[in-house]
């Protein structure tokens, strides 16, 4: 059996927790608390993020994807706010210290944070049913991190990549089918955080979001933050060749509209910069989606596929 | 039932989180991520802390206890590194949305919270087996954070408080007996961070830990991040007389040196600093209790009742 301290070695080993490199974290992991020191010309943007087996993942994920899609969920919250990532801390929560799971695992979260030089400067790990919560941790310049308020009557909304394929992925995922579509899982399993689009997005958005609930319910946060309503056109929702062949359109639509785990942003564009927003497609590259537009008159309103114009019905993901 | 923002609105009213007043916290809870303006003279502190139930608090704890206790344990860690406490944020893994349960937790929590100013600055609220996991941040002056590395050979060694209480404590709450010490009882559920002792200690100390573990496990992290060993008498441990009263003396050496959850800081004076450490005992006022010396040879030796030397035999609480 493994000591807890054995344990942190084992896990922080891969993800360079013992190998400290940022020159922003004089102390690191092995004191009671990490020593920062972030640069003054910089603010501090965090968010944490917790997910418990069962609730936010199924059964049958393997560690590495796990891990994987841990810190990526964690680090969307920092594309949102068009940040750069610096930190994370890892409070784990498992049944028993397998050794291979543990390896398999931290390997699968150290390959993303190692993408953005991000470095772990803390962790508790715990004895208990399979529970991970992340802090994340990334830099803005002063006053130009992105929010959910400050949308503009008239602002074009986008979204970026292709949306309800991660919804998808997990019913593949839970139902084990042997004809999995690979492209769909993996859209559930390694999610993409849209670091860059977040920190292109950073002169032009005047509103941002990443889609986790779904995306009538999070556009929602946009709407109330800043006391504005929404007309989008779901004809308009960018869906993947992949996902239409494998559920058909309607409920592709469906799954886009209202399922959440793609981690894509969903932003608010005044018409002048509409020509920087394709630049940034094209330099990324990355699809970007003009799917409506805000309104003044308060509500999301959602034109279908038979043009009728529908009342906010959809709604996200209910966490209780 | 709540949703999940009525329901995150319900803690957080009473910890102020909805109420910014804190100038160093642009942005709070409510997007993606808070964004934080640590001031350019400070370093920031950081460390994160897991309890779940029925591993690290019984199921007999109520709801106000648990909050406070939860914080406070956090808080302890930075009360270690000499730093002033000032963010927290909260992932609350609940298995249902009881609103007189999370009342009594927020109002917990929010009383400790306020006594240091401290601002919750982010959460994340979700459905599964009763667990928290908290993030506690501080600050401390460029270069002065108290650390574990650092004690030098034939530096005193200090512990603050009375040991073994919380130990004593736990078990009274677990047996629910009904001649229960309040007192007992009160240092588990209510631990005091020593946060005006860590930041006294900052000039003075050479290293400092906080007693989570039990004392020798603890006492035994200084000795490994210092290269050093050390000797302490054990009659000279700090009981408290309900604790001796309850369990008898040399169960209550046991509980001091080994038990943990008291919350106290050990930390390292070289002799000439002595003079200070007693002018800080009496300003806070707080008892102080020199327990033994550092010494060039790596190890624990642990004077015991009678007169022997003791290799270190007893370790802390083993989290697997």
């Amino acid at each position: 059996v493994l000591t807890e301290f054995e344990l942190i070695r084992q896990i922080i080993g891969p993800m360079g927790g013992l190998n400290p490199c940022r020159e922003d974290v004089r102390v690191g992991i092995g004191d009671d608390c990490a020593v920062l020191v972030p640069p003054p010309d910089q603010e501090l943007v965090t968010s944490v993020d917790t997910l418990v087996e069962g609730v936010h993942f199924p059964r049958e994920i393997d560690p590495g994807s796990l891990g994987y899609r841990s810190l990526a969920v964690a680090l969307s919250d920092i594309a949102a706010m068009g940040a750069e990532p610096n930190w994370f801390t890892l409070a784990l929560t498992i049944p028993n210290a397998e050794q291979d799971w543990l390896t398999a695992f931290a390997q699968g979260m150290g390959s993303l944070a190692s993408n953005y030089q991000m470095q772990l400067i803390g962790g508790d790990t715990t004895k208990g049913p399979l529970t991970l919560s992340l802090q994340v941790f990334g830099f803005a310049p002063h006053g130009e991190a992105l929010q959910r308020c400050g949308a503009k009557s008239a602002d074009y909304i986008f979204v970026s990549g292709s949306l309800g394929d991660a919804g998808a992925g997990l019913g593949q995922l839970q139902e084990g089918t042997q004809e999995q579509n690979q492209y769909l899982m993996k859209r559930f399993t390694h999610p993409s955080p849209r670091i860059a689009l977040g920190k292109a997005l950073r002169s032009y958005a005047n509103a941002c979001i990443d889609i986790s609930d779904g995306l009538s319910s999070d556009l929602g946060h946009i709407l109330s933050a800043s006391g504005l309503g929404a007309e989008i056109d779901s004809r308009a929702l960018p869906l993947s060749d992949p996902l239409v062949a494998s559920v058909g359109e309607a409920q592709a639509r469906d799954l886009a509209l209202t399922f959440g785990d793609d981690y894509e942003l969903c932003f608010c564009i005044p018409e002048e910069y509409l020509n920087f927003v394709e630049e940034i497609a094209a330099e990324l590259p990355l699809q970007i989606t003009k799917i409506g537009m805000m309104t003044p008159t308060p509500g999301l309103k959602i034109r279908g596929m038979g043009d009728d114009w529908l009342n906010e019905s959809k709604s996200g993901y209910r966490h209780f």
